[in-house]
């Protein structure tokens, strides 16, 4: 321990880090607050904490419940390998594996059985009231791993769910400038859940095997979510934000499988822009409940085919026409961004339908410019070997026909907006009374 | 201590570090130049060191001068909380908050009192003359706290001024590879001032409550300032650079106050883009004394009105004609952003002037395209509640009406510039004899 | 030591950190590997370690090979500065300088002799057969210098050459989830070399003054390059990627010399969104062999000529209708960039041509949209201080002449491309009968 506010997990004399580092963790922060108690102590006197975690693993039967500003958790090493691609090797298989099991500085969550309550399944619990906001929470290159997803009804494989109760990190109440970063997540049904965020940063992180990875919660504004690695399960969201203002989400690359990419509900005066998106169903980007006045621009999407056997025939419901990106609500601008729609033609749903890259739904007054859409029909072919299926599904791009597309789509209940150069005459459906409408140019148009 | 060049200031014999850990660091980098003397020993001989700042309060009354490269000082925290917000609650209700003050690994600057001389009120003073320039000094993930503003002559609450003559970190002289990262800035009259930087890294810090925050000055080149959460107070920048050429600003979500959000002056060749940019007042962008060939693209303007309290009726003097994104220079490129320009019609300066988002007012060549103008006018409201009335302010946006503006504007002394989609004919005022042009279409036009 | 899977090399028993840190490192790996055996030892059992490497000189003259997952090797200072800069000052005035060599915590390559094989001149080679792919292994905040470069035939002084037969770090094999940030490489031949990498982030690091700096070789997908200070020699590539899918390069500040900024080679849905990019020769981003559906957008381009003597009369050999950004492939979007190409006109190649922008060889399908293309005629001139000229030259914008450029070429080998407001009539070259083509509107022409 270099300083008294340094706080190691595996020199603490309280509990036992390798049976429930949540015990230690707690008894830690019982200790910051036994020690910082003046407020204004030679303007000063709660500078918080570090706790660090080294590299190990650390199970975790008890909740974590920070109250604390600035305290910071920090490990040496995010620790993400593929648990679905371990779990889906035929179990003889195992005994040749490397590792088994994520590492670094990893906790595995073991909370009591499942519950209802995503709170309760939570390894870190933040909630604080009263005034100020609980501010400066850091989270910080360690790994939360959810060990294992739970059967469903469906007869799937079990650790195929994305079920299990659990989450990483569970804000439940209104806090100021807090960070994540450097961290791995993996086999969580909720990775990172936050309520009422203000300046959030979260940055840089490997989300990935999770039901769902982000999800902004309640309201909030001023945050930003970029530079992560994250994939969702086909049940959740990759992103997911709600009643939130000015919030910028870009330079992430975000992978299968999420039901969406990114889901916003409500949000107003915000970004996405600059990310690079991959899917396999429609609904990929989604500003729903009236989200207004927002950027979605130089986005690279990509929607092609589920290549990995085990979750073939798996898909978020939604049909073909549903959208790759779909707004509801105004003012929004769609600029200057790449769709790459690749699907087998034999597989359009409902069959023999003109799919759909861009859909307003309702509102008006969006501005959607300069977006390029690239439609190919591809036989669709899958593997057992998760990887190498994405790599060459990714690589293959000439041996494909053109396939029909509605760029954009245009549904009577959204009117005055502005379509430019996002499609050609053919490839855009809207009322051109209500809409304001310039055609790509096509060959020999001119 | 792990090693020999790694420096903790709660270990280190020579003076107090509660007290003043100044003189702590400086007696520690008098240590470094004792210790490393050869410039060739073996192929180096001068590694420099790291100091680490476990969480705690460090009181600085010594100003730490910075003169060897390749140190790095860091902590464990960067312990933001908004000090704005607390000074602004009644003092009767200070003993029911959980805290009053910034935390993590503080550095309180409590310098003699104010001064005219910047570098002398900067808590952090790099400076070397000679060759080379001083390379690679690191900050990372602490904080560095004002205290207190002072009052000024307006007889505003002493707290609000942003005045109190102390910078964070200031950098007299020719650097190279610096990076400031991770570190949280609040109450300072500068927080990061940096002269003649060459690929410099200003990367995921939280620089708020701040006269100014980042201030690149004299000249430079080839540097980044990219994923920060930055907000200046109403007298100052954001973000300012003057004849730098190659900077890149990415990415950062930038909140209110600020003068201006970026203010270039004399740049050129550099980039603005995919930020998110909100302020309350017009001059968010300023690009200026003759800044060309700057890419400005696919950032998200929000200019709104101030909504909390204390603050009411300060602005920065700008009318409504001045322009959200104002441009004197050649061959710029503005692209793909959009800007919601949403005041109260009441309100407007001149009265009853139409409001300019984009101007121009000299110089030649300039490239604007694409760009989505959203206006409204809404009835401004504001709250006692510093973090409830801005999001309330934020999630409005549908009970408003349209706003006649001009979207860009091109003064007489501003020519042969091309204005391509960003706004119709109506909203473009420019002579078209001397600017190219073409109107974004508007329903029924075609 | 603050765990057992801690571990720091100027304490570990075995070997002498300043003489061969290879040695020493190569012992801790082996020290994990034969500590951590058990694959399913209470749902884990191999959580890796951190090999914390402090400030100071190491000397590798032992390759590190890694072999095992969840490996974190950090040091606490990236320590670059310009070698470049040192050895071409006189010799006689070395004794002046503060320092000769970088710093941080740095490993001197000193690797037997050069060789053919890259692999073999590999300060870390990373390496592991069978399954899974080896994971998260983390490269974090050290310096990797090559130390010298060597003389090849063409009679230029040894040390400009960027020749050495050194890599920093090569990895061999499959890997998942690395990440490389923070880091210093300078004055290797190669500083980063990555084979068949999935989700690989290479994030905020400075990689400059070496042969090549990041080569993603074999294939890959998922990956990101965001936030770096990259700039190579003029033989090799700033950025270099073959047979990648849905890769991301975002926020780069790239700086000269480079053969190439960005080379991709057979990639496909991948985004090259928002860097600046500065280049003194043609073909600053290439896209070959037959790379498509890739986004190129709202990047910064800058072409002038090498300011500093040392390398005046070197390039890459590319004549000025080579073009600056060059396409061979299919469906690719080119969308709202900034191009400067600041050249004299008395230098042209071949004389007399008038100079490409962006140039299509081959393929079909592309769009190129919305981009702005500055040509300038400047007198090239130079200086023996590399800062001080670059640094003029940069912000020298006045005093030039209008230049005559093709801001567009579309070769007959590529057809049925869109090409909207990204040159004049005059400025676009191609085929109006095989390409959609939109002129931007001059002065005048409505």
């Amino acid at each position: 321990m270099t300083g008294s506010n340094h706080y190691d997990v595996t020199t603490w004399p309280v509990g036992d880090p390798a049976e429930d580092v949540g015990e230690v963790i707690n008894s830690i922060i019982a200790d910051v607050k036994h020690r910082q108690t003046a407020t204004d102590a030679g303007d000063g006197g709660k500078p918080g904490a570090v706790i660090h975690l080294p590299p190990g693993d650390y199970r975790l039967r008890t909740q974590v419940l920070i109250d604390v500003s600035f305290l910071r958790i920090e490990g040496s090493g995010h620790g993400f390998t593929s648990s679905s691609i371990r779990f889906n090797v035929p179990e003889e298989e195992w005994p040749d594996l490397h590792e088994l099991w994520p590492g670094g500085s990893r906790i595995l969550v073991d909370l009591p059985s499942e519950t209802a309550d995503e709170a309760k399944g939570a390894a870190f619990h933040v909630e604080r009231s009263g005034n100020p906001r609980i501010s400066s929470v850091e989270f910080s290159n360690f790994c939360i791993d959810g060990l294992h997803f739970t059967p469903d009804s469906s007869g799937m494989p079990p650790e195929n769910t994305y079920l299990n109760g659990k989450t990483g990190i569970h804000v439940a109440s209104a806090n100021d400038s807090f960070r994540v970063s450097g961290m791995g997540f993996v086999y969580l049904e909720h990775a990172l859940t936050i309520h009422n965020a203000d300046a959030l940063s979260i940055h840089d992180n490997f989300i990935a095997e999770c039901g769902s990875c982000i999800e902004l919660r309640g309201w909030g504004q001023a945050s930003k979510i970029t530079d992560n690695l994250i994939g969702a399960g086909f049940r959740g969201h990759s992103i997911y934000a709600e009643n939130h203002g000015g919030l910028l989400v870009t330079a992430n690359n975000i992978f299968p499988r999420g039901a969406s990419s990114i889901r916003l509900d409500g949000v107003t005066r915000s970004s996405i822009t600059n990310n690079r998106l991959h899917s396999f169903y429609p609904g990929m980007v989604v500003l729903g409940g009236g989200s207004s006045e927002n950027l979605v621009a130089t986005n690279h999407f990509l929607r092609d085919h589920e290549p990995w056997t085990p979750f073939l025939g798996i898909d978020n419901g939604l049909d073909d026409l549903h959208g790759l990106l779909r707004v509801s609500g105004s003012h929004n601008s769609v600029i200057g961004n790449h769709f790459s729609q690749i699907i087998d033609a034999q597989g359009i749903r409902p069959a023999g339908a003109t799919p759909v890259t861009i859909r307003l739904t309702d509102g008006t007054g969006n501005f959607v410019s300069t977006n390029h859409v690239v439609a190919l029909d591809v036989d669709a072919s899958s593997s057992d070997s998760c990887y190498a299926a994405q790599v060459d599904a990714l690589l293959t791009t000439e041996a494909s026909a053109a396939l029909a597309v509605t760029t954009v789509l245009v549904d009577p209940a959204s009117s005055g907006n502005t379509i430019l150069d996002s499609g050609s005459d053919a490839q855009v459906v809207a009322d051109r009374a209500a809409n304001a409408f310039r055609p790509t140019p096509t060959v020999g148009s001119r």
